[in-house]
């Protein structure tokens, strides 16, 4: 699948403000890139970075006024949608160790608190399929109601209200996964066939030896995912964070599909 | 300062269980390892990886029934008393990237929370000096109370009890320093010349260009510090993390000057 | 039926301290006191005060020391267990003023959290099928766990957890009611047939204009249920609340039937 | 000071749903009625109910599509300002019985976890000027900012984030007082001189015998407030509490000094 991606941002910063960028596409087997650029107006010099895992890119930028980000992508993805259910878990002892952290809570992961909930209700299943299930007791349960949460909404706080928006299903599908000891990381990602296009969230779980997607709000076909960076949960994967202060003007994400 | 380690841990598991150990000592150019060994009955074979940051090693278990694990270590410190009190705070942009991370709220380092109140209380200073004020606000502030906290308490949590130990401590210090845009990770260690000999938690900042110790309990001096491994927080460097049920059933730990 | 209410307790409180007692039976239509009589050593006068709506009687000593407060009663219960399933909600305009704040989230009672949970999983049902479904709800889906809570425990996390004892499982039949428009509020009380005999916590909801007991634990029967304060939520009707320091070295309650 | 409330509120409910209104003021000592008439279309028949300790009134609607309600008063208030300064705190044990309560942490105000904060900060006052302090540090290190926060806010997360409004400034000095072991409620009011005119909320503490006001915003005298109703926190006095769905359309609140 041959994609296009559009990206805009126009923002205001009252003072001078560093920002990190993370809009870029990452470079991996599935999703190959054949060209990219990223224009920023209103900024100092960019100050390219890599991300965490070493999976895709990040762009300081030092802004001040109106700021203006431009993200043209045009790229290939060549991903079979995958049962993941038939997959079993990998031995603890086995996993690399830069896979051990996604084991553990982070700030709005609080997997520690979600133990018992998990064992009660998945506790029969394991492997794929127990995430698969999941994924649909999330969907089934979950509301998505955009503007029902924000930055500071956790996996517990969305468990309560049983509303979130991408963010907050994929905080509680790495919850629930690291409740029941199987690693999972959050993936931000531009998704064809969004109805609302926007930046998406979605979830990358370890079994069998390997990272495999999983979108628990299940609004776009994993085959058209296209991965920007991966962390630990949504701070980790921020397509902007400011340090100061800023005020978002205008913002619109485009994926297009070029070919079929 | 020539030290020697001996930990002992006494643990029970009613069923087999995987545990990561992380008791041994990091590799580093301050802290020079003559000879260590770690010894295991009651597990089957152990299985050693690296550990966060490619700073120490942790060693996987498969624990059942009655398990004693034994460290012995001789090493050597040379870490001169440092005066932080000058050093300035690195430009953003300047960071590497596995250092970006420690901006980061985490799980029990909640420092988006505490924004405000770092900006009011240490807005006026900045780098290595605001560090040392936060340090001594902890030390002015908090009571030091075995017994105070648990697993589950965050740096909010102690912020309001104004109670805590160690790993308290140094959640505070970490919460305070990101939440002024300055790098901080929990370090795991052995102390020389604690009172109540223990597993000891501290701080690393970032400052000019690299990481520097902080202990925000000021119970053992930095230059006896013998770090272990490197994380986000507790949960990261953890001496024994149980994925299942577990019992101490005794624990001891002795650090022991053999020159001076 | 006939009982025989024994309570002893005996505490240490290092200073002079305001202790308020909550233990004596209330006088009430369903429970008609014998005699009872409360004797503390170690105390200040007593002073006696009433209890919250009116129900109930509570007594502040000035305790320092070795302090025994000790309770005897025998009374009569003529309550006959009662299926609150046919029972309809009353209007809300109907409420008597007192009853209005029952509908109120308290400290340990976050209903407001539960709404989104309660009206996915009891929305189909209403008035006493739906309280009696919330009551087998918290049965089947909570472990009766001594030792899991402690006096911070809040109705979310008991919810989280899935484990509490008597107070826990009181807090969360008072939210889900809440929640759902219904009134409910604590009762402290102890329990004939209670296996471990221990002051016991259950809930009084309202219902067809009138409060009705439910005991969402199923440890002990209605019709063996001794009230002696109602409140909020446990702070209210807590049997000891000490204005300082205190600590318990024994405690026993003894429920005894004289009949049958 | 003679005053004249005017009070529209414009709201629209997609369904009929039960409304519980306290908007009229509390007929008192220091401030006596002359006339008021509340008036509501779009409802079906007001039923008039007393409010919390028997201060005040409340009114349930039945309000359905476009409501609007209208409440007009004129009065006096005779209450010199005081100083509390000088007032000392009542034995616990003199505590009228429906005082009790206020000591008790409620769900927006956690006194119980202030304790520490309180007794570091405050501890070598008492009395009235403990209060005054605590009313001070408030105004000291709370930021008054219209917008941030919202009805779930609790004085933990207004202490944390150093900002509120009305509510949480009320919401702290509630718990600090508490904490402390002073019987402190919530109030409603009307509040002459008030910069941008609204509902306002302020604190009454026990002491002496009685129960004084203080306004930790000091945004309005306290000669002339108009009381409207009392509880355990804001969510007891709520000027409107909706029972489903219902959405501000317009509300406007004018105080206006007849005399002098």
């Amino acid at each position: 699948m041959r994609l296009k991606i559009e990206v805009d941002l126009d923002y205001h910063f009252p003072e001078a403000t560093d920002v990190l960028l993370a809009v870029e596409v990452a470079q991996l087997p599935d999703q190959v890139l054949s060209e990219d650029r990223l224009t920023v107006s209103g900024s100092g010099p960019l100050r390219p970075i890599g991300a965490e895992d070493g999976i895709g890119r990040r762009t300081w930028m030092r802004a001040e006024g109106h700021c203006r980000a431009s993200y043209r992508a045009t790229l290939a993805v060549d991903r079979p949608a995958e049962a993941i259910g038939g997959l079993s878990e990998s031995p603890l002892p086995d996993l690399p160790p830069e896979v051990v952290p996604y084991l553990w809570p982070s700030r709005y992961c609080e997997a520690d608190r979600f133990e018992a909930f998990v064992d009660k209700t998945f506790g029969g299943q394991s492997g794929g399929a127990r995430i698969e299930a999941m994924a649909e007791w999330i969907r089934r349960e979950m509301d998505y109601v955009i503007g029902s949460s924000d930055v500071t909404t956790t996996a517990v706080d969305a468990f309560l209200s049983r509303r979130g928006v991408c963010r907050d299903f994929a905080h509680l599908m790495a919850s629930f996964a690291r409740a029941a000891g199987v690693p999972a990381r959050l993936v931000s990602a531009y998704a064809w066939g969004l109805k609302l296009p926007d930046f998406h969230a979605v979830v990358e779980v370890w079994l069998d030896g390997g990272w495999h997607l999983v979108d628990a709000t299940g609004l776009a076909p994993i085959e058209g995912l296209v991965r920007i960076c991966v962390g630990r949960d949504a701070t980790d994967i921020a397509f902007m964070t400011i340090f100061g202060v800023g005020a978002m003007q205008a913002q619109s994400v485009q994926v297009t599909r070029l070919d079929g």
